[in-house]
């Protein structure tokens, strides 16, 4: 049993999707009296004295899927993951497959984390490639990969305030680019040709291993997330542009924010965005 | 007698609100006639040569509660902090009770002193705790404190310009963000299910100590503030920017900047805000 | 003879007030056929092989006061300080006496100079003191000095683009600011009481000496300035708001750029402000 992971939660929201967890039993403090106390071992936490109902992501070492119930729609919410830990994590389900020879993917995200650290923006894998990771790098830059070494843009800072983000990929050019709050980078050519491969898993929050197991909390995001969407081709200047202002523009194809089908897991909060 | 803390004082204004001290008596400059020239130890002023009488605030080592005369309201003014003193401060007397499980704190500031001094924003302390405490840090990021370990945000750095800044926290879910310009930090989750005691002790100005006396002139904070606000609840957003931007919003109901009522000790300036 | 202060230059418009020098021989142009060649030591220059007419500033090791023609008014133009001499200056005629007890004092101005050179932004002196110094300290600081030690602010840098600075200061309460573009820095409280004293010299480009002679060149000022304006007052927030956006306000009562009087010294080019 491994100490340095267990963790002292309770669910703080009548829908069961707001859970407060401490690492240290002395920073306990009971807030409501609907669930009792928990005791928990890396994710899977458990009604003490009850019985062991399983409340949190199943996150065994040999498993990337989660168990849990999966939850649709976000509209208005943000997704507040509180500080580093390497077991929480959102996993988003797409409304088609993710076979893709073109995509836009966009978000709004905030953090905290101080500029020489690396955070993962968005995994996605199969079995045996890291096949669309977009990552804030070590040296501040900011880097997409598909499968093999990256490609790397020299963007704005993340800051404590919200920055509105889009990637632009194209297969056929391989004309790849950033939009920070809706002024595209410089164009770079990245995979001209590849495709990328359908049916593996999507994260928020970790980089899943390249194998099987272990996440890492030095490389976790912490702060907030909001407003993620993905096309399956490349949105317009003016559609990107629509976008950052919070006008309608075509519903995400992939994911739409509003629709989203996801499954949290750990310390991950959904909150109203005010 | 401790030599350090000498200084001598004037009145310059009428109304007795402005005291001009120097450290030194090569300084001082006779600027009316209607005072004779004071000294002062520590923060007591006696006039010389006629009678001992106290015209500033009595900080004797055991006592924090200054015995001043209290005014009210600051509509249209600011407090300037003209320089680094162990004895200038301004405590606030809370129009309710200081026992909250939510807040929204906002303040306009500005300051000179160089990035990697530490500066406190907002002093409030019980008997045995720091029960709130905003502080710049030596780092440059901002923190907060409710009776124990804080939680920091790496915030545009305060200047020589007007920042405006508020602060939100509430117990329920511990979700605190700080808000710069009307714009929103990152949230971060800080001691759920915490309250804060009432009846304790509001300074702007110094930061008192853990048991009796001493203020600590490094920790003392230089410069302007106005507009100081708090309410015992969560302001939204629309109203955070709209008191950010001056316009109407619910007064505070534990400190309104207009019919504030306060007690001057030491050298701070109350002037008109052109 | 001191070669290290020798200079080439010509007179390159036909009123006789821009005058190009250079410190080299190999690097002298002929730009115009209107004069001949000049030589000159100091800020003293002779026509070569026609006779010794001197055209520029005497600025002798004894005094101050250049015998140039003094000009007035120089609305729509900018003074070009092309390079760093211990010569070249602007003497300003103030309209009033300047004994002063309050006063703003506006210019927009731009430098390419390092941000580790100090640079004399506004020099103003009597037979004994520096009455009133405005310089960019080699930390990068403003400061203000009124006969002996200054007081500094934490502005945004002087750079290749225009500035607009002003200062207000008074001095019956010592409060004293800068603004920058139309925002008002931190109040200082700075020697409250004291009073400028009139019947000294007023210069732009160069820091007189304590005593008698000498500029020096590492002082110089280096760049463009423009719009010059002093008044014996302080000036509300919304006048020299007014002032930066170039709106009307109430004409300097000491300084009045539109009919400014000064006389030029050494190798400074009044240029079209377009």
């Amino acid at each position: 049993m491994d100490h340095a992971h267990r963790a002292y939660c309770q669910n703080v929201s009548p829908g069961g999707d707001i859970i407060i967890c401490t690492r240290r039993e002395e920073d306990w403090v009971p807030l409501t009296d609907e669930w009792d106390r928990l005791s928990c071992w890396r994710t899977n936490c458990f009604k003490m004295g009850i019985n062991t109902v399983m409340i949190m992501a199943v996150l065994l070492g040999v498993s990337l899927t989660p168990s849990l119930t999966t939850q649709a729609g976000l509209s208005e919410k943000v997704l507040v993951f509180p500080y580093e830990t390497d077991f929480s994590f959102v996993a988003l389900i797409p409304q088609k497959e993710m076979g893709l020879r073109a995509f836009t993917l966009c978000m709004r995200v905030a953090t905290e984390l101080p500029e020489e650290r690396q955070i993962i923006l968005f995994a996605y894998r199969t079995a045996d490639y890291d096949e669309l990771n977009v990552w804030r790098e070590k040296d501040g830059r900011v880097s997409f990969y598909l499968s093999g070494d990256g490609v790397f843009f020299h963007l704005p800072p993340l800051s404590t305030f919200r920055s509105s983000l889009c990637l632009t990929w194209e297969s056929r050019t391989g004309l790849t680019a950033f939009w920070v709050e809706g002024k595209r980078s410089t164009y770079q050519v990245y995979k001209p040709g590849h495709s990328i491969r359908p049916k593996g898993t999507i994260l928020l929050g970790q980089d899943p291993d390249k194998h099987l197991g272990g996440l890492e909390a030095t490389q976790s995001f912490v702060g907030e997330m909001t407003d993620v969407n993905m096309w399956d081709f490349v949105l317009s200047r003016s559609m990107i542009q629509a976008w950052h202002y919070g006008h309608k523009v075509p519903k995400g194809n992939i994911f739409d924010w509003g629709t989203i089908e996801y499954e949290l897991s750990g310390n991950v909060l959904v909150v109203d965005d005010d």
